[in-house]
C-alpha cells in the first residue's frame, strides 16, 4: 500500500512538474527583502501572490495585518472538526543580495544549471514553502480530500526578527490552534541521508560599549595616562571564556542538564573533523574542549562576539586612544535557560569587570527565543521520520540544530501544538549568500515527504 | 641689556604686526594636506611660496627633491665658520581636515576671532614655522645679521610619516651638519608656564590579524564548532598586559632603565589627576600602576591597541562568526630599546598565543623610530630655557613628551646635532582635529622667544 501511494503522488507531481517549476520561478521573482525598507512594493505583491495561490488549492486564505508585514494565514478544515490538525510554517520573506557582483545570474532572475535553480530564496524559504504546497496540491488532485485539517502560516518578516507575526500571535491563538506543528525550514545532513530536527536552541544578543575619555586621544601623549577603552573591551571579553572554552560566567550552567545517556540517545552524534576542516579551512575547536563537536553545537549554551570595533581600521595607520569601543554578543541556550535571564547575567559580568578609567554598558535587546526540544516518539516525528526513510529508502536520523528560530518557540506555545522541525535543506545550498540555489530534485522530493508525512500522520500508510 | 634686547625686539615685531599677520594668513590658504594626492599641486605651491618667502630674509633657499614631497633646505653662514650653526626643523604640510562640517569657518580661509587665528595648521606647524621666520626677520632687521649660522630644513610630509625626508638624509649629512638641533614643533603645559622637551618616545606599529574559517559562518551552526576569530584576537590581545597594567611580553622591559633619581631630577613631573579627568572625561588610569601619571608617559614605553575590527557591527544584529578580525598596535619606546625589536618580540608573543583552530598574522612595519632624550646642560637647552623664562617671566621647567617624532632622531644623526624640541602650542589648540586654532600673541611670543634663544645661544646677553 505504501508503495502505491508513494508511485501515485510521484506520477501526479511528474505529470505537473513544467507547471510547477513555471510558478515556483514567478514565486521567486518576487523581490521579497523585508529587511530593505525600498523592497516594500515588492514585498507585498508577493504576499498578495502566495495568498491567491493558497486559496486556489481550496483553502481559505487571509492576510493577517501586523506592525510589519502581513503574515498569510490559510486553512482547511475539510477532515472534520474530530480529526487532528497541522499547522505548517513557511515565510514568504527573503535575505538581501549582496555582494551582488558575486552572483552567476541576476538573483531574482531564476536560472536553471545542472539540475539546480539559482536565486535569491531558491531554498530559504520560497523553495521550502512551495514544495509544501505542492504536496497539498497532489493530495488534493488525487483523493479530493486531505486525511486531517490543515493550517498555513506564512509570514513575511523571518529574515529580520518576526517581529510583526510574534506581535499578533496572542491575538490569534483561537485561528492558530493545532495539534501538531512543523516548521519547514530546515534541512538534512547530506544528500543521500535524511534526518529529522528534534530541538534547536535559543538565542539573545546585546551590544556592548565601552567609553573612555570625551574625544578621541594621541597614543603618544596619553599612553600610560588614558586607559584605551579597546584594552578594557578586549580584556573584559577576554574573560567571558576559561582557557577549556567554558563561558567563565556565573551562573551560565546553572539548568543545563548534564548530558545524560537518555538525552543523547537516539541522536546522530557522529562528526566527521576532517570533512568540517576541508569545507571550512579550520578544525573544530570552539566551545567546551571536553565534549564531542555536536555536544557543543547541540546540546550546550555558546557565547560568541558577533562583532567588535573601535578606533581606526583602515589602511595606514592612526595612533589614536579612541573614546569609545564596541562589541556585539549573542549567546545560544538550551532547554530550562530563561535567554533574558543569560543576557543579564552576561551584562552584568561585563559591566562589574570594566577597570576604573572605563565605563562598560552593555544593552541586552528584547526579542530573544528559548530553546525548544520535542520527543522522538510524538505522532508528528514519528509521521514525518517514517516519510523520510521511505522517500530517501535510507533510515532518517534524528538531530538537533545549533541555530535558533525564535518564532518556533513561540508559535507552538500560541498554537498549543507539539513541534516537529524539517526541511530537505542542504549546507551547500548558499543560503544568505551569493548563488543561492536549490535542486529539482529536493522539490519533488520535499513534495512527496510532505505530502507521505501527511498521509502517514493522517493514519494511512 | 637683556631688557633692552627683547623691548628693541618687541618693538620691531609690533612694527611689523599687521604685515605680519596678513603673510601668514597668506601661508594658512595653502591646502598643504600631504595624507590626500589630490592635494599635490597646493602642497607644492606652498613649498614653491615658503622657499620664495625664506630668500627674501636673506638665505641661500633651494628645494630638495624626495621621493615624496620636496623639503626646503636654506641657510645663513655669515656669522663665519668659527661660530656655531643652529639647524631648525619644522614643517610646512598639514593634516586633514574631516569632519568639514565640524568647523566653524573653512579650514583654509583663516578668520581671526577673540585674538585666535582658526585654520588647519594654525598651530601645526605652519604657525610655529612662521614666527621662527619673524625671528630671523626681526633680528636681521635690528642687526643686519645673525649671532650665529642658521640651517633651516622644513619638510612637506611629517603628518603622513617623514618618508621623503629621511630618504635623502645620509646623502645629506654634508650640508645638515649642524651643532644644534630646535624642532619646533611641540609645545607647553599650561599658557602662563614656559617648558622645554627635553625628549620624546620612540614608536613601532604593527596590524595583527586573526583567520579562523575560509567564509563567515553562521554563529548558531557553527557556535561551539568553530574557534570565533574575534575570541582568538581578544584572548590573546588581552594576554599582552597583566594586572597591573604592566605589558607581559617577555623581555618588553629589557634594557629600559629603572627611574632613578639622576632620570627624573629636574623634571616637571606634577600633574594634576582632577584636572585631567576635568578635560578628558576619564581618569588617568592607563599604564603602570604602581608609577606617577608622567613618569608612565614619559619614562616608560607603552603599548596600545589604536583599532580593532571584526565580524558585523553596524545597526541591529547580524550572528555571525566571521572568517577574519584584526587589530593594529602600536608600542611606544624609551632610550635603549630598539623599537624595531620590540615590535618582533610583541609580534612573535600574540603569534605564539593563537589557539588551535586559528591563524595569527602580525606584520611589524618599516619605519619606527628610537626615543631620543637630551641634557638639559646642553648649550640649547641652557639657551632656549633662559629665552623662555625671560618672556614668560616665569622659570622655564623641563618636560619630556610621551609622543614620537620619528625624524628627529634621525635629523639628529645625521647633522650630527645635540636635540632641542620645543614650541609654544597647548594641548587647547585643536590640531589634527577641527577648528584649529592659534593664539597671534603665541604668534608674537614664539617669535620672541626664538629671537632671544637664538641671541643667547650666540653669545649675547
Amino acid at each position: 500500500m505504501t508503495d502505491t501511494s508513494l508511485k501515485e503522488l510521484e506520477l501526479i507531481y511528474q505529470k505537473n512538474a513544467s507547471k510547477v517549476l513555471q510558478e515556483y520561478f514567478d514565486f521567486l521573482r518576487f523581490k521579497s527583502v523585508s529587511s530593505e525598507s525600498s523592497f516594500r512594493p515588492q514585498v507585498l505583491a508577493c504576499a498578495d501572490w502566495l495568498k491567491s495561490y493558497i486559496s486556489e488549492l481550496g483553502f481559505h486564505a487571509e492576510l493577517w495585518e501586523t506592525p510589519g508585514y502581513p503574515t498569510i494565514f490559510a486553512s482547511w478544515n475539510g477532515a472534520g472538526p474530530d480529526r487532528p490538525t497541522l499547522l505548517i510554517y513557511n515565510h514568504y520573506d527573503v535575505q538581501p543580495v549582496d555582494p551582488i557582483e558575486e552572483w552567476v545570474s541576476p538573483p531574482f532572475e531564476p536560472t536553471l544549471r545542472n539540475g539546480n535553480v539559482f536565486a535569491r530564496g531558491a531554498q530559504d524559504n520560497k523553495g521550502q514553502c512551495f514544495y509544501v504546497l505542492q504536496a497539498l496540491k497532489i493530495l488534493m488532485e488525487r483523493d479530493g480530500t486531505l486525511p486531517l485539517n490543515i493550517k498555513l502560516c506564512i509570514e513575511g518578516e523571518e529574515e529580520c526578527g518576526s517581529h510583526g507575526l510574534a506581535a499578533i500571535l496572542d491575538g490569534r491563538k483561537k485561528e492558530l490552534k493545532a495539534d501538531y506543528l512543523a516548521i519547514v525550514d530546515l534541512g538534512i545532513r547530506s544528500a543521500l541521508k535524511p534526518s529529522l530536527t528534534l530541538g534547536i536552541r535559543g538565542i539573545v544578543t546585546m551590544d556592548v560599549e565601552a567609553f573612555g575619555s570625551n574625544i578621541d586621544l594621541h597614543s603618544g601623549s596619553h599612553g600610560g595616562l588614558a586607559f584605551n577603552p579597546i584594552h578594557a573591551l578586549v580584556e573584559t571579553l577576554a574573560k567571558l571564556r576559561d582557557p577549556s572554552g567554558k563561558i567563565a560566567v556565573p551562573g551560565f550552567y546553572k539548568n543545563v542538564d548534564n548530558l545524560s545517556a537518555e538525552q543523547t540517545e537516539g541522536l546522530a552524534l557522529d562528526f566527521d573533523e576532517r570533512n568540517y576542516e576541508e569545507m571550512f579551512g579550520s578544525k573544530p575547536t570552539g566551545g567546551e574542549r571536553s565534549l564531542k563537536p555536536l555536544e557543543r553545537n547541540w546540546l550546550r549554551p555558546t557565547l560568541e562576539i558577533n562583532g567588535i570595533s573601535g578606533g581606526y581600521t583602515g589602511t595606514g595607520f592612526k595612533t589614536v586612544i579612541p573614546a569609545k569601543a564596541h562589541a556585539k554578543i549573542s549567546c545560544r541556550v538550551v532547554p530550562h535557560q530563561n535567554p533574558q535571564k543569560i543576557g543579564e547575567l552576561v551584562a552584568n559580568f561585563i559591566e562589574a569587570n570594566a577597570p576604573v578609567g572605563v565605563k562598560i554598558n552593555v544593552q541586552v535587546h528584547p526579542g530573544s527565543g528559548p530553546s525548544i526540544h520535542s520527543s522522538p516518539s510524538s505522532e508528528a516525528a514519528k509521521a514525518f521520520a517514517a516519510a523520510f526513510s521511505e522517500i530517501y529508502a535510507s533510515p532518517c536520523k534524528f538531530i538537533l540544530e545549533g541555530a535558533s528560530i525564535p518564532i518556533a518557540a513561540k508559535l507552538a506555545l500560541a498554537s498549543g501544538s507539539e513541534l516537529v522541525l524539517l526541511g530537505v535543506g542542504l549546507q551547500s545550498d548558499l543560503i544568505h549568500a551569493p548563488n543561492e540555489h536549490f535542486g529539482v530534485d529536493r522539490l519533488e522530493k520535499g513534495c512527496l515527504m510532505m505530502a507521505r508525512g501527511i498521509e502517514l500522520l493522517g493514519g494511512r500508510q
